[in-house]
């Protein structure tokens, strides 16, 4: 397996919602999917922001995003196309999660996701309406396959339930076929190293409660298979990871 | 019978705990006490911040009370002494609602609280530790009545569930008997017009899904009974209130 990191751009935040209820200066913090050559296909883990609708929506999160961080670019960079995309699994399908989904539609490309996910990304809640306000996932001919559990997508790729941020929020544990240490991605389970080391959620969450408890799943896993975790919005992490095309051997 | 507003002095909090999420100024915000006579007693609603423990816990949030604005100087203000309160209910067991409640061991005074709120005050998560940083409501001999659902405390004061803030919060409406106009104490369920106008709720809370449903209750509640909605935190609507030992006849 070779894991990829695609660079999406990246977006400023209050840190309020780095550490919920924790005050702070602001930060600016990346974007990124994540790319896996495996056996049985091509993977590809959430697709980042869209920058028009970030500001259209979100202006005052000053969006920033080259024609090179797009989705399409950045598998270019990588020497696939859209097309070679065998399954597309999204974590969450929160704004900065799924700005790239539209590029799939009419590949057939399966859009594997939380069956709760889907039907509360379609009804949210009031608070919710920022970080569900790009449905551009949801076009028609979508190839939607809604799971639930936890379960191995494919071998050595496992989905784990941890909502709490959202209420279908899946992490990615990459169990390389080599020696090579596993990989955690837990998205957005925390933002930060330091936010998952203090047990700090993010600002947005739909059950804090769950969160509390996601965190600590995350936390054992990583210890159970002696893997690193990778954090979905850490600017200094982020600048210490391999990006694409550069690749981690799994 | 005779409401009175019994100020417990002010604390400051950032406009993202005012406003889940919603970046702004900091705030000083009242921090009040309900005292009603009743033809069935004396009943105490909260009993505001205890000024030591704010000042060890959260000295950031500037704690102010004088001598004159502790739950024994404001009873004694209006004629009556701790020890006349037959009733002392609790909408839930923040640190700012539950800072006077000590003075009443040894008086024998019913502590009605929601059974929820009870448990995970002395078991909380680990977000709400500062919230729950004040336990010297727990003293030994507390005469605590833990009570469940909505229903009636006497004549005319109706309590309702509105978890969300906390699991265990709730709203007091009372009913006059005279023609005056009902009044509808919304807690914490939003802590300006402002917020409940617009729906949106404290950044701390346990369950902001149920908070949701709470703001609605509320304002269903006020909109069936014709009632002025009361909120906990609001200083500019503090300032046009009757303080005590001036009253509402209801």
């Amino acid at each position: 397996m070779k894991v990829r990191l695609l660079d999406n751009g990246s977006i400023v935040i209050e840190h309020t919602q780095l550490m919920w209820n924790v005050p702070g200066e602001q930060a600016r913090i990346p974007v990124y999917s994540v790319l896996i050559e495996h056996d049985d296909g091509l993977f590809l883990f959430d697709t980042g922001i869209d920058l028009d609708h970030m500001n259209r929506v979100l202006p005052f999160e000053l969006p920033e995003q080259t024609p090179e961080q797009t989705i399409p670019a950045q598998l270019e960079s990588c020497g696939f196309e859209v097309g070679d995309v065998t399954t597309l699994v999204n974590s969450h399908l929160h704004i900065d999660h799924v700005g790239g989904n539209k590029h799939f539609a009419g590949t057939g490309t399966k859009n594997v996701l939380h069956a709760k996910e889907l039907a509360q990304a379609r009804n949210h809640e009031p608070f919710e309406f920022f970080g569900y306000s790009d449905k551009s996932w949801d076009y028609e001919g979508a190839n939607f396959v809604p799971v639930t559990g936890d379960f191995e997508l494919a071998k050595g790729l496992w989905l784990y339930e941890t909502p709490g941020h959202t209420v279908g929020h899946y992490s990615l544990l990459v169990q390389p076929a080599s020696g090579a240490k596993p990989m955690l991605f837990a998205f957005d389970v925390a933002y930060t190293a330091a936010a998952l080391e203090k047990g700090i959620q993010p600002g947005f969450h739909n059950d804090p409660v769950a969160g509390v408890r996601s965190i600590r799943r995350v936390k054992a896993l990583a210890e159970e298979h002696g893997a690193d975790v990778f954090l979905s919005h850490d600017m200094d992490a982020w600048r210490g990871y391999k990006h694409a095309p550069d690749f981690y051997e799994a």
